[in-house]
């Protein structure tokens, strides 16, 4: 187990509109707000969703879109940078007509259908990201 | 995209009781401590909950009440007002005897089992709602 | 409902490594930063996971171990303390390879597979737990 400490600086509530991405509208935020670091919490409701699996033979994610109206049950991650570059970590859950739920780690394309509500709460410290060979992953480099 | 800049100004720690509802329970908070708005998390155990998803066609809520013993996996919302009155609007997910979950967009009656455990962080700013025509909902008016 | 009213003092990000279980790795945090008590966002990847339903008749957890590859799509809940010592109270869903999910109350072993991202909100006011011989189970004593 690694750690950092730090403090909540600011929160941003951003409003994600029709046909806009998830995460390409969090990042937007992130640049506008030019936010260090920080998480998020989101719901709302798509029209087309990507959740991945990461499957640890081929150390790639399989992924699956799904292109009906759903719900965003519960999205929640963290913002991190590598390369310079916001990295935007969610896993989602949604929920369809039948209120059966799927759900995994958040990959584009993320498509609003009525409203994406997000709050962000930025930290006063920048977190960055590295490849672990292991996985073949960025993960948080604290 | 859309978004505010705020502050993080109080939490409030909430434990709800056996019979109480939760969307109530979390408006008499936000009446007692004048809570701007916020964003919530909360976990527990319900008796009853009653769950929504958005029909596009007829944009009306298909319901759905569960008379059951349910773990509360996952809320997670926000607080902001329409018409000077507080909208808590919370999506969740719960999970049955067999471990199976279903989810969506939470309304009333939502009553707690044993106990519900709500952290709302208020921010240090007012979000109001307004109606969409184009969904007829209210969406957040930022 | 009871309620208190509390700040955000720390922001702890965590990174749980591979082999590690989830609640330990919560509490070492708590032990290191001597955390108060607060709120826990966790995502990551589990090797094994372990979740319970309370069953209102035995007033027991009903458990279930999972031993295969998940994502921990959803994993939230709080930090308290009984008889000194701290209470990681987390509810998780977890998504398969085939993207169904399942979920509950968060029991132990949970062992990271990949990594765990956890962000943990501390709050200035140390929170309790008693036993509610109701349900035999450890309340907020708020």
């Amino acid at each position: 187990m690694k750690s950092i400490e730090t403090k909540v600086s600011r929160v941003i509530v951003g409003k994600i509109e029709p046909n806009e991405d998830l995460i390409d509208s969090i990042i937007k935020m992130v640049n506008k707000y030019d936010i260090k670091s920080g998480f998020i919490n989101c719901i709302g409701a798509l029209k087309k969703i990507t959740i991945g699996y990461f499957d640890m033979e081929s150390k790639k994610y399989l992924t699956k879109t799904v292109d009906e109206y759903v719900e965003l049950v519960s999205c929640m991650g963290n913002i991190s940078f590598r390369d310079g570059k916001p990295i935007i970590h969610l896993h989602a859950s949604i929920g369809a007509r039948d209120y059966s739920i799927i759900g995994g780690h958040l990959i584009q394309p993320s498509i609003v259908s009525i409203t994406g509500e997000a709050y962000i709460l930025e930290i006063d410290r920048k977190i960055e990201r590295v490849n672990d060979p292991q996985f073949n992953l960025s993960l948080l480099a604290i």
